[in-house]
């Protein structure tokens, strides 16, 4: 992909690539900020003196605070949809218990990586905002439902290829389980707890077990290491 | 109490009465401010505009605005502790499965009416304060323990009772009942989803029954309206 922008003789493009690979610098360090001390914490003043960048160009990029904050809201959904929900997915190919099981421990690994930098940034934000009603609310509400609806997906297609219970509660076990994998950030962050990753881990696995038609073992794909 | 104080020929007693419940409607309005804006969000500035007080006397009671957040997590644990955690044990005067299963159902009465403010404080202070190390997330991660502690206290209770299955995996039921609690404060809020106090209840109740010694039904104690 990157041999492919370079090889290209057009400008315009060039131009274009060089403005988006900015852009996710800028929104990587938005998101950083944003997880450790809020999406309130973020400024356009406070980013560009962060990235040595003039003030003047950050505004040219949002606009404002709040299409800063919208922006760094949808630039982590990207990111965690490329990097856990798409990733999963090329390793589990077709949706059900495995893929969800995949998806459970992808989310926690995912945490537990960024656990010095303050964890989840959905986790985070979905507390910050969920009182504060205009458009960055409805950006963090979209994220939210967007995990859910993941989560639930591969809910309703294990129970429609037979590996849950005909009659599972689809809603209710998708709140469950993420309601596990939540509780695992808040745990090791705010507690300090090495446990809570695996206390969720095992306490997903007899969610499942629960309603699972069979008595195999809940395992994992093996992904390549990178 | 209010009569005894009243009572009193002591002017010395009778003034720090009244400073006392002059504190309490600082706070009051400091964590209302914190639950939908965050700790971060609170000043003593700000404070002192909303309650048309004078700054210096706010610097007065706390001192920094530091010193205000943690007088702010204090204060909303121990109004916690009093309304729910004492209020339900002197309708369930003895630990254990009953008593756990009024605490759980008094959380998520207490979230659902203080829905339009905010939700639960701890909830949203612990996602916020979790990644910044200093006395004020000290404060926090005790509060988040005491809850947990209330809980847990109250399952250990069940299983020397026999009411819950000897073997039960104390610590990692407590993670699993308060996972579900605060998740129904998280749908419930960002998601405007009013299923969500009912989903946790249903998922509690299930979670209860998987290691729970016999079939009675799960029942509240009834509690004097107030």
């Amino acid at each position: 992909m990157t041999a492919a922008i370079h090889d290209t003789a057009d400008p315009g493009q060039r131009k274009h690539a060089r403005g988006q690979r900015t852009r996710a610098i800028i929104l990587d360090r938005a998101a950083r900020i944003a997880i450790a001390e809020g999406l309130e914490g973020l400024s356009i003043g406070r980013l560009a003196d962060d990235l040595g960048m003039s003030k003047s160009g950050l505004f040219a990029h949002f606009g404002s605070k709040e299409g800063l904050q919208i922006a760094t809201v949808a630039f982590s959904r990207d990111r965690f949809k490329r990097e856990v929900i798409d990733q999963v997915a090329g390793h589990v190919p077709s949706p059900g218990l495995s893929r969800l099981w995949a998806l459970a421990n992808a989310y926690l690994e995912r945490v537990e990586q960024n656990a010095a930098r303050g964890g989840c940034f959905l986790y985070n934000v979905s507390a910050e905002f969920d009182a504060r009603p205009g458009a960055v609310r409805d950006a963090v509400a979209a994220s939210l439902s967007a995990w859910l609806d993941a989560l639930e997906a591969n809910v309703r297609a294990a129970v429609v290829n037979g590996e849950l219970a005909p009659g599972t509660d689809i809603r209710l076990l998708t709140f469950e389980l993420s309601a596990l994998l939540f509780a695992a950030n808040r745990h090791s962050l705010l507690l300090d707890d090495n446990n809570a990753f695996d206390m969720a881990r095992r306490a997903a696995a007899q969610l499942l077990r629960r309603v699972m038609t069979n008595e195999e073992p809940l395992e994992l794909p093996s992904f390549p290491a990178n």
